[in-house]
């Protein structure tokens, strides 16, 4: 009985995975600990950083009641923007140099983190704000030591920011999003209290479960760990490693629990389908994190970088919109299309984790099949009809395929090569399909 | 769609669990990286600490060729006891103080890599040999510092030592095992290589993959988190949680990989037996670490300790012993058939998982039938006939259960709770199985 055929040797491909998991706190009441758990981290003044739609609700409430009963000072700060930009993030750095604190705790969904994330390193070590961005947009240098505790308080689910040592922004004057990533960023602990759930708008709940199945289906229909190149030396072993044993196991159990719980949630839901999707968004995390996401994610850059005048129903946002998961899921069905010979068993496998009837499938199937059940449900959630959906149309497609290309540190992580006419296919397919 | 009706809350019982994973690299030919992992974990001279028995095998000149290529100096020490002792540790620690290395390197089982964690701790930070040592036997103080950095190299399977903050030793004048427990001592880095295996003996294989088998099982059946006081402090949240959802997920796995390859393993082995038996013992390191064991454990203490005149084929050791794994699996049909009713449908998938056939079992069965699975593994791999096949016979009684009651940290983690003539009942029905 082997680990899987997938993982089948292959000449000059890899032999070894790397497995490391965040710190996390999962269960409800968890949020009511974070005063405590500040304290414990040695924090005596912290910087909060809120999303501005949490401001006064449960959430928020028991943070800051738990705080001042630990006796841990803090400061507000909730000039979060949406999607965070080069601006806000300096505009961040600004608040949390004057403060003078000792430890960071954020509260909110990606955008929040990531704002704290960057806060916290610009005002603890102070450089160019060129420096740590991404090469080739920045210098991509390290940080030159450990950044303060940081507790990581998600109240949305999916973007698994909690979990990674990365921070997303748009750089405004380039037109791009990009990002500072190192370990040193990744969050002292996240504390992942299910309830918060409650505060979201049905409409992000859908776009963050679909979010949550992508990064899940996307790693385990990555390029195996075996099929790409061995490192000359270990510390050359990308961060996203391709399909392994260890993401396989995280990422269909989180398929299993959005199969079974999203619809609901979105219509009608429970404390229960709140529960099992939160711990879903925390597997995926440790999934994609150790195998890392393609054709979806990549192309969703494009989709939401582009966007024209298309807002979305949930999201308190000053401009035009396309929430991530939603970006993410307009291409889900066409890339499994494409991608379904290359790994039929996967692709039966995340059908059927997802709710579809299998039994008389044939691998020929395969991708139509999950593309089938990721439309049923898209309709049942409210997700707007692909492309068409979110504003663009036939004439944009140059644009998306030039604005996806560049993006080949996802698009070589797909289960089989990409050309750029395979791309042009893909998001001709994506365009509508109802 | 709720995770699992095992954890439905209870008045006072806890409501949060924690999650986390040690560093590990999986793969074969990842022994063949550890001088390059030793130099980018800063090591110019390393003490690397080897079984005896691994000294020229393949592993050994793995590790060896590849820190001389690396330009890291190394020093070997093989004096290690197969079950480690107060005074082996302070053997080990005089050869660490007098190297002045930057870094230590453990190749071998549970015992070479917790002599390396000791030697570490007490070369690195001084003191009286009692000061770090598990209270009540010593003072249970914490290091002052971060430790000097491990790479451990397990040649067995099973043991998770690599995974683990916790050296395990015999302290001679008083007869108990005990051990040193921090988050310090947890290697920087665990390579888990399958190839390793090649070197083990049959029974070695069949001892280690029944211990794997039992930490999973065991978390698996574990009291659930939910059934355990909330702590009024979540810094006094204990280690071994109590089975938890991402516990459940390793150790299912776990036991659906020793039950489809550990028969094969130990008597015509693959590659393959080897790579899933090894990434089982990985799973499972991470969810007792997670979750935590419980009577097979407990009681497997007393089997050891009180040994007489048994020795284990395979082992090489100049006094009598009971092999962990071994001293563990001859408990574990008595203790399943006594928690069966406790959780019956956690028993159903165990048993299935193994391999059992559950078509036409009923809840009442489940502990029997779990139980007779594991016999039927037991004499296809040549484990001993209960107590009575380790020298042990209904004289003994008394001793064992004097023993093994004082280890309540672990009786009360069984999934219902344990009077001593519960344990004297279990000791009695384990004595012989066929």
């Amino acid at each position: 009985m082997s680990l899987s055929s997938y993982f089948t040797p292959s000449p000059g491909g890899d032999t070894a995975f790397t497995v490391e998991a965040p710190k996390i706190k999962f269960g409800i009441g968890s949020l009511k600990e974070v005063g405590l758990d500040a304290k414990g981290l040695g924090m005596t003044r912290a910087a909060l950083f809120v999303d501005p739609k949490i401001m006064g609700t449960a959430p928020f409430n028991q943070v800051t009641e738990g705080l001042q009963s630990a006796g841990v000072d803090f400061t507000v700060y909730d000039a979060i923007e949406v999607e965070p930009t080069d601006t806000s993030f300096k505009a961040a750095t600004a608040f949390a140099s004057e403060g003078n604190f000792d430890g960071f705790i954020s509260l909110g969904g990606g955008s929040t983190m990531d704002t704290c994330k960057a806060a916290n390193l610009y005002s603890t070590y102070p450089d160019d704000f060129l420096a740590y961005v991404n090469a080739p947009v920045g210098q991509a240098k390290q940080p030159p030591g450990p950044l303060k505790p940081h507790i990581a308080c998600p109240t949305t689910f999916g973007t698994a920011s909690e979990c990674t040592g990365i921070a997303i922004f748009d750089f405004v004057e380039m037109e791009l999003k990009t990002g500072i990533a190192s370990a040193r960023l990744r969050p002292a602990l996240g504390v992942l209290d299910p309830q918060v759930l409650k505060t979201l708008p049905a409409m992000v709940v859908a776009a963050n479960g679909f979010d949550v199945f992508s990064h899940a289906f996307e790693s385990l229909t990555a390029r195996p760990y075996t099929h790409r190149e061995a490192p000359a030396d270990p510390s050359k072993r990308p961060l996203s490693q391709g399909a392994n044993p260890y993401s396989d196991l995280a990422c269909l159990q989180a398929i299993k629990l959005v199969g079974g719980n999203l619809v609901q949630a979105v219509n009608d839901p429970t404390d229960e389908n709140y529960e099992a999707l939160m711990f879903a968004g925390m597997l995926a995390g440790i999934g994609f994190g150790n195998a890392g996401c393609h054709l979806p994610h990549g192309m969703s850059y494009a989709v939401a970088g582009l966007v024209q005048d298309y807002t979305a129903q949930g999201w308190a946002s000053n401009h035009p919109l396309v929430p991530h998961g939603i970006s993410v899921i307009v291409n889900a069905p066409a890339v499994f299309r494409f991608t379904g010979d290359a790994c039929p068993e996967r692709h039966l496998q995340g059908a059927e984790a997802m709710g579809a009837d299998i039994s008389d499938a044939k691998p020929e199937d395969a991708g139509a099949l999950l593309a089938d059940r990721i439309i049923e449900m898209m309709k049942a959630t409210g997700i707007p009809n692909g492309l068409n959906g979110v504003g663009y149309s036939e004439e944009d497609l140059d644009k998306l395929v030039d604005k996806a290309w560049p993006q080949q540190r996802l698009l070589v992580n797909a289960p089989k090569s990409v050309s750029k006419d395979d791309l042009r296919g893909i998001f001709v397919d994506a365009m509508r399909y109802w």
